[in-house]
């Protein structure tokens, strides 16, 4: 399922239940770029320290952005021996929620782009519809504003353009402005007058509005409710509307209802995060530290300079973590598999000694064939990635006395694996340690 | 007339003879931000000089891309007493040339993006089908590096991999990849001998299209063109065709060729800059300074440290500029215009005592609507930037005795405003004099 700001809303909930009833998730990120100091071989230096490694990453990689995030659930279905799937494709992009909000740069890399672009990836689904995004500190600091609001109104202390109880004294017009006002008054006094129940005055300065306020406010005091909107240009105006007591009361409280939902959507694919974390359910991903790292960082905090507190976030965000690349370069794996990439890992993974998953597109999601490769689609490679699991986790089972054909994201069988993130190519440690000290 | 790499080559005539039979240009960028610093405000602080303007604008501005470029032609026809005008909009990326190229990285500002995807922008005819470019320096060096590889080749010292006259010895093969050379050494037998005219090998490593070429030159000496190509998912893959000396020295021939049109193409966008400085012609702008360091730096050279320096460079990319808004803001227009953003000051010089400058779109373009305003797509920006500079200039003549309605763009009135840049909010300085001294 394709999501971008336009369903996210809709969306959200079959989300979270295929989340929810999941036996394990599969993810992967596509980025904007990968690195923007040393060439990639150079990042990934094979005599660095896992701390030297994480290090680096965050010096080169974080200022890219994750702009599509794919998702794949599977559930296994006990009566039709076979899992579920529910691959989801998230567009990202961290459009600033309002005027004051951080406006977020990030760099892209010519290649990159480029390598998206000869796979027939859309940027105008990230650029145009992407779903906005906060961290935690972004989203507590939004709400703290939203509620210092609500608290002023409240006391009857008011924002100083909106609330009816500002100033009751004759705003101080200038010279030049006098003509301006006066023809603004002249229309109120025609709109009480008249049938019309609301009044759209033409875009002018924030001066004006302000003057538009107090004048208002002070020669009407009851009845009229004021308010700036935006056009389609972005360009501000004024509304005034006529409304008795009560209805002005319901459209202050409506008001509050929109900011509530104004928040959450700006909360947006952060939430889809939380449900993955809450969940506390298995995540997998195939050479995974940089999706990671990616996730952490844009959805979760800044990432901390140590490496050993960046593992305690992880475990916060990614309960339990599982990166095929890695399982696929232990043994028993190690002797079987000649190649880790991914695309030829899914191939691999399906011939002998090894058997093909058995999975079935839930209804109402479009299936993936992996005859057609659709690489580099986030949705599709999480997909290849939890067949991935699935093939590897199976053949583990072939060791059991009796072999069992099924083994589940549950079973000890695989908690060897669990939390240990592959490392490229650094030469004997194979992997970062999420729950414990590493290698040395 | 939208132009991507597309139709960029079969564009390219009709964008240099327009170019050519014009009367002046104008043009407009639209960037993928604005500031990686400070906020636009504090970046142009009202105390600046014009050398720390240029500074702060080199140090914070040019990681952005210029990925939209609107050139506007107009043509006086006399016996029509109008304009005619020919519109272009460019969709411009730094796409790799190949391997070797430098790999570009630019940011984006969340806000900028946002307000051009509001405004219909569309990412993908950049990402995708942008056109690619090269500055000078690249230029020279991808020229020097292909006629370097002519010469190796002319003196038989061939590139390691392709030429027939490299080692004659056979190929040092390790032991795990004699089964797959032998295989190919049988397929290539099988060609000689039967009525096919070339062979495709599967994709495969370059060490292993390296033991390839060296087994089949040792070989197979005469009677057989090897080349490697390019799957369409950018997957090596080795071709060898049969050929007599005489096909083979055609086909070499054609590669030569190749490679001069894969330069040229490399160029790209580069080239329509070229044709613009070398017409001499006037160059209008809407506060183009910005507009102006973005073409130096992506399509010319690195922006010099100096600002001498760069105004020598400018004047060699553009002999002659004009900046509307720097127009608009001296003398007599001063006195008569209130609001010089683009938008404004194109409706306030339709009016009185202005008159709205007569121009029709040449056949086989798609005609600009005021009415409609098509803002902040580029070659609309510098469609109207031409319309505000006709307006203005006929307005000189009306001080001529007796008055002239029609001033042309090569009019001794328009000089004074010649190779003058609009700096934004600078106290007592408003310009940056591109051919002289700046205020103080």
């Amino acid at each position: 399922m394709e999501v971008t700001r336009q369903n996210f809303k809709d969306s959200l909930s079959t989300v979270c239940s295929a989340i929810d009833e999941a036996d394990f998730l599969a993810i992967d990120g596509e980025f904007s770029g990968i690195s923007d100091g040393p060439n990639v071989s150079a990042l990934t230096n094979g005599l660095d320290t896992p701390e030297e490694r994480y290090t680096k990453l965050k010096k080169h990689s974080m200022d890219f952005l994750m702009f599509q995030f794919g998702l794949c659930t599977f559930k296994y279905d006990q009566t039709k021996s076979k899992y579920i799937i529910k691959p989801f494709n998230f567009y990202i992009f961290p459009k600033p929620f309002n005027r004051t909000s951080p406006d977020i740069k990030f760099i892209c890399q010519s290649s990159s782009i480029d390598f998206l672009a000869s796979q027939g990836f859309d940027f105008n689904k990230v650029f145009c519809h992407g779903i906005p995004y906060l961290n935690q500190e972004e989203e507590a600091q939004l709400r703290e504003q939203t509620e210092e609001r609500r608290n002023q109104q409240a006391n009857g202390l008011g924002t100083p353009f909106i609330s009816p109880s500002s100033s009751k004294i004759p705003a101080h017009v200038p010279d030049e402005q006098k003509d301006f006002i006066n023809k603004v008054v002249e229309k109120v006094e025609r709109l009480i007058s008249n049938d019309e129940k609301t009044l759209d005055l033409e875009p002018c300065t924030g001066f004006q509005r302000k003057l538009i306020y107090q004048t208002l406010n002070w020669k009407f005091a009851k009845g009229l409710h004021v308010e700036t909107l935006e056009t389609e240009k972005k360009e501000r105006y004024i509304q005034i509307s006529k409304v008795d007591e009560e209805e002005k009361k319901k459209r202050e409280q409506q008001k509050l209802e929109r900011e509530q939902e104004e928040l959450n959507d700006a909360v947006g694919f952060s939430r889809v995060i939380h449900a993955i974390s809450k969940s506390g359910k298995l995540v997998v991903g195939h050479n995974m530290l940089l999706d990671v790292m990616h996730t952490v960082h844009q959805f979760y905090c800044a990432l901390p300079q140590d490496l050993q507190d960046f593992k305690e976030v992880t475990m916060c965000v990614f309960p339990r973590l599982l990166d095929t690349k890695l399982m696929a370069s232990t043994q028993p794996f190690k002797e079987l598999i000649t190649n880790t990439s991914l695309a030829e890992l899914e191939k691999q993974l399906k011939e002998s000694p090894f058997k093909p998953p058995q999975v079935e597109t839930a209804e109402g999601f479009l299936s993936y064939d992996t005859a057609q490769e659709q690489l580099h689609e986030a949705g599709y490679d999480a997909y290849i990635t939890g067949l991935c699991f699935i093939s590897m986790a199976n053949h583990l089972g072939s060791f059991l006395t009796p072999p069992k054909s099924f083994i589940s994201a549950r079973s000890k069988l695989i908690e060897p694996f669990f939390n240990k993130l592959f490392l490229m190519r650094i030469i004997d440690i194979p992997y970062l340690n999420v729950t414990g000290p590493d290698c040395e």
